[in-house]
C-alpha cells in the first residue's frame, strides 16, 4: 500500500506507540487519584503538556488537552463567543475547516454575527481584510494557519499584528482574541504562539503520527474563556473528564519527534512536493495546481483535473494500492464539491476533479515515481469515459 | 499492588488491547476516507456501535461515540438546553457528578432555571419530587443512574414513567427529555434504554475495562439535540472530529465482555460487598456505611469514620499497596468535603472521614482480606493524632 493521504490522518510512530502501552498495560491509574501510581500518570500527563506546550513556543500552564483538534476548534470558538452576548463579531475565513465553518454557523443560529472573509485564487486570505473586517463589537478573529485542502499558508504573523494594532485602540475588556486552526501546520511549519501574536491555537495528535482521539489548545495566560465539557477538576479545570493518559502521552511524544524531525523532512518533502507537480502538470493535460505555490505546507499537492471526478481518481488509484483523497477527509462522504476550491474560483466541475496528495515521515521517492506512472492511464481512461471530454 | 478503585478507572481488559492493536499498528486510515482500508475501518467503527448499542437495549443507529463520559454528559445536557430559550427549566438532582453539575451550574449563568432535586439519607432521589418539580417550562429531567460515590441506585424506572406521564398531557414540541449519566451503571447493572424510558443515557469506555478517552451517548431516535462539537460529517453529522478508531474498537469490545461477565461477577461482587461492609463496621467503632444498603452498585462500598480525614486514610492504605478513593477521584484535588455525602445530610466532618472502596473484574477475596486486616490500625492510629478524638 502507497499511503499518501498524511493529512487525513497519519500511522503512529512505533516509539509513540511504545511509550503509549506503558499506561495500556502497567499503569492504568486515574491521574486525579492520590496514590502512587495516579502521581506517575500525572506526572505522565505533565511531561506530555512540557513537551506539546514545547513544539509550539507555549509556556506548559497554556496548554490544555482535549479529545481531538475539533473538540480545541470548537471549545476555542464558542468559548470565547459564550463569554460575549449575542450581538458580538466574529471574523473568520470561508476556507476554514468545516470544524470551525460549522462552528461559526451554529453560532449565527445564537445570534452572532459572522463575517467569511473571502480568499484569493491560491486561497489566502489578506490581513488587510481582516484589519478593514474589524467592528467595535468584533470579539474574535478565527484564521488558520495552514489550508487542509491546498496547503496554502496564511499569513497568521501579519493577521496577529492586525488585531494586535487594533487592540491598541481598545479597552482592556473590549480585546481582540485571535485564534489560529494549526493542525495542519503542526509538524511541517515552525509554529511559535508569542511570535504570530496569538491567543487560541488548536493542534491535533493524529497528523502527527500521534495517536487519534486528542488534541490540544494553547490558551494564552489571562485569556478568559469558558470551558466546552465541564465537569471535575482536570486541565486545571477547565476541560472535564478522565485523562486520556496513554493517548496524551502519546501527543507528547509525537510532538516532540515531529520537530526534532521537521527540518530535515520540510527539506525533503518540498523537494519531493515541486517534483510531483512538475511530473503530473507535464505529463497531464488540462490540469492545475490548486493553491499557492510556495507559501504552501511542505506535504501538500492538490491538482485540479478538467473533465473528470476525483471520485473516480481516488477509486482508480486504490485499485493500484494507493490510498489519496480528494479534498478533506471529513467531507469525502459528501457530494458536494470543496467549499475551498470554490471559494478560490474554481468552477464546480473542476472542484469536482481534484486530487490531493498529502506525503508522511515514510513517504518515499520511489512511491511517488509509482503514482506518477499510473496518473496519467488513469486520468486518461476516466476522460475517455466523460461527456465532457473532447480528447 | 491491591486495586480497589475500579470507579475511577479500570485496567485495560487484555483482550481490548489486543483488538485495539490492529487499529494502532496496521490500519491507522481515516474511516471518513474512500479507499479500502478506510472502509475497513468505518466497519470496524460500526461494529463497535452494534456493540455498545447492545449492550444498553439501543438500535446502532441511535449510538453516537464521544471522547468521554463527561462529553456525553455535557452533550446531553446542553445539547437540549441550547434547543431551547434560555427561559427554560430543568430538573436534576443534588448528588449528579461533576460533569452534570457543572453543567448544569454553566446553564445558570445563560438563563436556564435549574431545580436540584435533594436526595433521602441514602443518597436516592424520590421520583414523586421528579414529578412535583415539573412545570410548564420545563425541558429536562436529569438524574444519574447510579451514584459514582455511595453506590446507591437511583429509581431511574419509576422517574422516567412520572416524565413520560407527563408528557401525555404536553404537546410534540413540548416533551421533556429524560436524561441519565449511567456511566457507573454499566457493566454494573442490567441497562435497557427502552425499559426505562430514556431519552439520552451516557456512557463511558474507562469504567468498564476500556481505553481512556471514549465515552458514548444515546440519543433516542426522533429526539432533537444541538452538537456539541460541530465539524465533519463524523457521526452522522452529530459530533466532529476524526473517530478514535482504537479507542471506538476498545469500547465496543469491552461493553460485549462487560455485559457478557455481568451476572456471575455481579453476584460475587455482591457478597464480597457485604462481607466487607460487615467487616469493617465490626472491626471498627464509630463508623457509618454511606448510601442504600441494598439499591447500591455490587461493586461499590463506602464508609465513613469518626473524627478523622479521608485522606490520611488514603495514604496509609497506599503504604500498605492498597489503592482506594475518598469519594470522586475528579474531585480528590479539592479540599471541599464531597457534596454527595453533605446532600445525604452527612456533618463537614463525617463527609470529610469517607473512604470508598470499588471492587474490579479482578478484584479477589485475599484482597479484601488484606483491607480487612490492615485498615482497623490505619484507623487506629489517624483517630490517635486527632485532636477530636477521645478514645
Amino acid at each position: 500500500m502507497i499511503y499518501l493521504d498524511n493529512a487525513a490522518t497519519t500511522a503512529l510512530h512505533p516509539e509513540v506507540l511504545t511509550a503509549m502501552m506503558q499506561y495500556m498495560q502497567d499503569n492504568y491509574a486515574n491521574p486525579s487519584s492520590v496514590y502512587k501510581s495516579a502521581g506517575q500518570a500525572k506526572m505522565a500527563v505533565d511531561k506530555a503538556r512540557a513537551q506539546v506546550a514545547g513544539a509550539i513556543g507555549a509556556k506548559a500552564s497554556e496548554l490544555y488537552f482535549t479529545g481531538s483538534g475539533t473538540e480545541a476548534i470548537n471549545w476555542a470558538i464558542k468559548g470565547i463567543a459564550f463569554n460575549n452576548s449575542p450581538n458580538s463579531h466574529i471574523i473568520t475565513s470561508s476556507v476554514e475547516h468545516p470544524a470551525a465553518l460549522h462552528t461559526m454557523q451554529s453560532l449565527e443560529k445564537h445570534g452572532f454575527e459572522v463575517t467569511y472573509l473571502p480568499v484569493d485564487e491560491y486561497g489566502m486570505v489578506k490581513a488587510s481584510d481582516v484589519a478593514d473586517a474589524i467592528k467595535d463589537n468584533t470579539i474574535l478573529v478565527s484564521v488558520m494557519f495552514a489550508n487542509n485542502e491546498v496547503g496554502t499558508i496564511m499569513p497568521i504573523a501579519e493577521i496577529g499584528a492586525c488585531v494586535a494594532q487594533a487592540n491598541t485602540q481598545r479597552e482592556p475588556e473590549r480585546q481582540i482574541c485571535f485564534f489560529t486552526d494549526a493542525v495542519q501546520a503542526l509538524g511541517q511549519l515552525s509554529i511559535d504562539v508569542a511570535a504570530i501574536s496569538v491567543d487560541l491555537l488548536a493542534i491535533s495528535a493524529h497528523k502527527i503520527n500521534g495517536p487519534k482521539g486528542v488534541g490540544a489548545l494553547y490558551i494564552k495566560s489571562g485569556t478568559k474563556i469558558m470551558p466546552l465539557i465541564n465537569g471535575g477538576g482536570q486541565e486545571r479545570g477547565r476541560r472535564g473528564g478522565t485523562e486520556n493518559v496513554a493517548g496524551i502521552v502519546g501527543m507528547g511524544l509525537a510532538c516532540e519527534l515531529a520537530i526534532a524531525d521537521m527540518p530535515k523532512k520540510a527539506k525533503a518533502h518540498i523537494k519531493m512536493r515541486d517534483w510531483l507537480i512538475e511530473q503530473i502538470t507535464d505529463k497531464i493535460s488540462h490540469c492545475k495546481v490548486n493553491g499557492h505555490r510556495a507559501a504552501r505546507l511542505p506535504n501538500n499537492v492538490n491538482i485540479a483535473f478538467e473533465f473528470i471526478e476525483g471520485e473516480g481518481i481516488l477509486l482508480l488509484l486504490d485499485s493500484k494500492g494507493i490510498c489519496a483523497s480528494s479534498g478533506s477527509a471529513c467531507t469525502s462522504g459528501s457530494l458536494d464539491p470543496s467549499h475551498v476550491l470554490l471559494s478560490m474560483g474554481l468552477s464546480h466541475e473542476l472542484a469536482h476533479g481534484s486530487l490531493r496528495i498529502s506525503f508522511g515521515r515514510d513517504t518515499q521517492m520511489d512511491e511517488l515515481e509509482k503514482l506518477v506512472e499510473v496518473l496519467p492511464g488513469i486520468i486518461d481512461k476516466l476522460r475517455q469515459m466523460s461527456p465532457l471530454w473532447e480528447g
